[in-house]
């Protein structure tokens, strides 16, 4: 035991309950229902926006929260914390959101205002990722409140000031969410598990688990790119060319996995995370002219760098720059978002965007990534502070430390080896 | 083995088919496709309601479903059992509820009506977590007769005798299927269980499959509250209000687990049921201009008292008045759902909804629970009649009774402890 | 080891790659999106079709994936190559269809399209299941690229040649990929596993993996049979038929279940299939005028006589026809498909459908065993070339041939037996 110790009987609740607390009162002075007078907003909001309201919903809370449970001792904390982060993200995104929307001094809560609350949310889910396994609640409570305000900031600038496309958010929620929790990650580096961690792996079990987020991610992929995309063959468009850059994606995922694998075979982490990377990949270009072969050309290229990241660059990364990337987000998220950012820039060059401006793409591009790792930082140091309840490094991937497990009814238990706890287990 | 069998054979096929010919027959001469005469539900049909019927179906099958999956060894039936009752179910209300609504002697089947009928079995499902483990197929199916049809009367009673309003079914459905429920349950008390079984209770996967259940009920709770609203700014709000009190109620019901559990812990039984409460609770408001500040207020007092519900509450039930409530049914549906009732008549009286009469919501809730203490309470004397084929206290809680389960070719190798049963899993 | 190695580290990397970049050819030559010129299907594309097409994706990507994790050691595969195969086949399949339907030299992309384009590849995911365990993923890729191929060419005769009525697919679709899957599985016939093979069957947590499937392609079905109906009540009266069928389909199918089995038991295997079956059978008819006692009734038989197949049919299939059918497709697609064009000619005749023709009907039923029995034969005898790495007897129904599995450092390891095997599921 550290001499800060990781029991959370009063840190975890008291933060938790006024943080809620708080929120509320900030949404009895600020929030209102939105009251019809923008017209558009409200037809979008009464007819397909909604539907894609729960899309989106079903990737926050189902894609993130079981593509993490593939670690064989954490599936509690990837999906229940998941759940956590999300529920109080939202609120907090209507909130940082909304005040650069302002309407009669009240922040109108409509549909499209839901949907970005839960975009906000996913740049929390990805950096969690990162830091999977290593942080206690009350640290990740704190980092969705920072990434979340920090996020808010770069949108409104990528957005609004530089008037930039990024619809399907590659460099805004992907870029921005895997840098700034590679960040955080780098800042909480531990020397000690340089060498893994006997519980750092996968059971076949979890892996299965870890399939229905990846599945249900894959899924509703076109309607994370094309939720706010204005209606119409706009949408349409970025339905398609999601839809396409995912297919693609996974071929080249697949073939990636098993040419780099020892004796051809496929590997569980490649298929869970890089036959998405498509899906990233054309989030920027979504609505824009690319052709069903653009679209698929990025999401070729992107189950390729997704994979061979997993593969040679995330063992580098964690040996020579300290970043310890559990789900390795950097090769889902990270370089895919920049591949999209990128793409975004080439394709408005060449004209596929009317009213596009590739210098505004490379500013969004390098504004997100600078807000990332800037914020990541400062956030990385905050947690770091030491009374936050940080598991001490023999604890790490294992949920018994937040969570009451089945079958072990105390803690002094937990020494009692391999023996006893295959007992337990088979018992089950 | 008791006097009365609890071989299935003959029984449960003879009774499921018998029940299937007569509902067969029963739609033979009163359904008949809705014929588009009235015009508005024609075309809410066509249109939103068609994705909501989708979303509560969701919530009906793979909700409540899973939910119910945290049994160790009681996953079969769980998840079985729950698509049996409701696929019953759901023809059965279709008429019970038509019955009302005939037109030329016909119930006009529509998607309005199938969202009906889904949340008729809702009631069902619930009272099904009050009783898990304890029931035989043949008990539940004549439960889901008779408790179908009386909330169908109930359900006629407060929507069109008393006017009272209930979008979300706090008292409708949650309060009076809890309250059932547990009124069938304390009529089947089962003293030897009063020292626990060694069944009741969950394991490692067994707990992650129970997320599934209460995700896909969280996210798609916003769809069933809505899912009956009058279109446009009023359905708009139901989504607003629950999507608010969900994610407030995730906050508290964290923090007080947290906060009662040993070490600080957190306690999954809470995590996969209190964090749901908050759209139990807000569901008769749902609709109401009660304020996004009202709905998270709903949300947090509801995640609070289910908590707490879980773990000073229900021992005292079963301890002192023989009420074994499996599920904790009382804490998800039966106090939120009184809360929502009286959430209901305070907004109400506060002029928070047009046309609203704060004595007849006074009136709703009384009745709901009524009808549901005393049909749960005449349906548990005839659930317990003996040639029901109830299992025996010792094999309580185990889906081997009335599933073929894998790894277990005859019923004597069960007695051949847990060495021989490790060994089966473990091969698995 | 065989002559021929299983191992893949070149064929299926190469295929894979090979085939996707000649798609995106295809593709770059071929496709465009639908530019709206066809209002009728631009309307309907960004209405309502836009969510039939999600759910009709969630039951291919998730329903079938899932369904086939029953086995217990090969839930990888069952999940992963049913995502690798959609993803190549929705591809293939766009080209294949879009060839029929060209304008100005392009296929154009709608959503439309892409609806069938998920359809067609569902003949290949029926097909699987009847090779399941015992094919490579080259293999299996081939038999993709094939079967589409021929389905495009029966779809086009039976729709557009013979104007024959099938909106929910029974012929073209279940007893197409079921008669060609069985016909490949014929030419594959393996004689040493005639007496079974410890691992084809389940464990209890991969029956309720295998649940997770079962239950969101009941619940989807209602889409998946009215996605390419006319809008409007003929839509309506599709997802009304679809629903009952399938309710009235889940009686009967636990009846005969509990009423065939040992001691009145329910079995899985019937449940996860034989409740779907009233989802395939009323598919031809679904929009039809036949009656929400039509529909029930179709269900009804088709539960029985899924769940009787199951029993008695496959095991008279395997031992005297050669013909092993890992998940019993011809009980869930084959004969329900079958019954459901029967029915369609019967509902036809009786002048249930306007403009329909019963000869017509009769010829599509023909057409499409006809094709898929030549077809799967054919494909089968160019599966069994000896060079795709198809596993040996003793590694079928096992992910290790294929996948990296956790906890099997090395290959040699395997052959350290159950004792050593059992303690490593354990510790897990």
């Amino acid at each position: 035991m550290p001499a800060y110790s990781t029991n959370m009987r009063y840190k975890f609740p008291i933060l938790a309950l006024v943080l809620e607390i708080i929120t509320i009162i900030l949404f009895g002075v600020f929030a209102d229902y939105d009251d019809g007078k923008d017209m558009r907003v409200v037809w979008i909001s009464r007819n397909k926006k909604n539907r894609l309201f729960q899309d989106v919903h079903v990737m926050i809370f189902i894609g993130f929260g079981f593509l993490m449970t593939f670690l064989k001792r954490y599936g509690f904390s990837s999906v229940g914390i998941n759940l956590l982060l999300a529920a109080f993200g939202l609120q907090w995104g209507l909130l940082t959101q909304g005040f650069w929307h302002m309407d009669d001094g009240k922040i109108k809560i409509s549909i499209f205002k839901i949907i970005n609350a839960d975009f906000s949310t996913a740049t929390v889910l990805i950096s969690f990722g990162a830091v999977l396994g290593k942080t206690s609640p009350v640290q990740l409570l704190i980092m969705t409140i920072l990434e979340i305000t920090i996020f808010s900031i770069n949108e409104h600038l990528v957005a609004t000031v530089l008037k930039a496309n990024d619809v399907g958010a590659s460099m805004i929620i992907h870029a921005y969410g895997a840098y700034f929790g590679l960040a955080v990650a780098r800042v909480l580096y531990r020397p000690s598990l340089r060498n893994g961690h006997e519980n750092d792996g996968s059971v076949y079990h979890s892996d299965l688990f870890a399939m229905i987020g990846t599945v249900f991610l894959w899924m509703f992929w076109p309607s994370f790119n094309s939720a706010i995309a204005d209606p119409g063959v706009t949408q349409l468009t970025a339905v398609i060319n999601t839809y396409l850059s995912l297919a693609a994606c996974v071929l080249s995922a697949y073939a990636i996995s098993s040419l780099v694998e020892h004796k051809g075979k496929l590997d569980m982490v490649h298929i869970q995370n890089a036959t998405l990377a498509g899906g990233v990949a054309v989030g920027t270009c979504a609505d824009m002219n690319i052709g069903p072969f653009g679209a698929m050309l990025i999401g070729l290229v992107a189950g390729i760098i997704s994979t061979l990241g997993f593969k040679f660059l995330s063992p580098i990364l964690a040996a020579n720059l300290g970043i310890q990337d559990t789900c390795g987000v950097h090769n889902l998220h990270g370089m895919p978002g920049v591949l999209g950012g990128l793409a975004g820039i080439v394709a408005v060059a060449l004209g596929k965007k009317e009213g596009g401006n590739a210098a505004m793409q490379a500013a969004a591009l390098a504004s997100s990534i600078g807000f990332a790792l800037v914020g990541g930082v400062v956030t990385g140091f905050i947690m770091k502070l030491p009374f936050w309840g940080q598991p001490p490094d023999k604890n790490c991937f294992d949920d018994s430390i937040y969570w009451e497990v089945p079958e072990e009814e105390d803690e002094h238990e937990e020494s009692l080896a391999h023996a006893d706890h295959s007992k337990n287990k088979a018992e089950a």
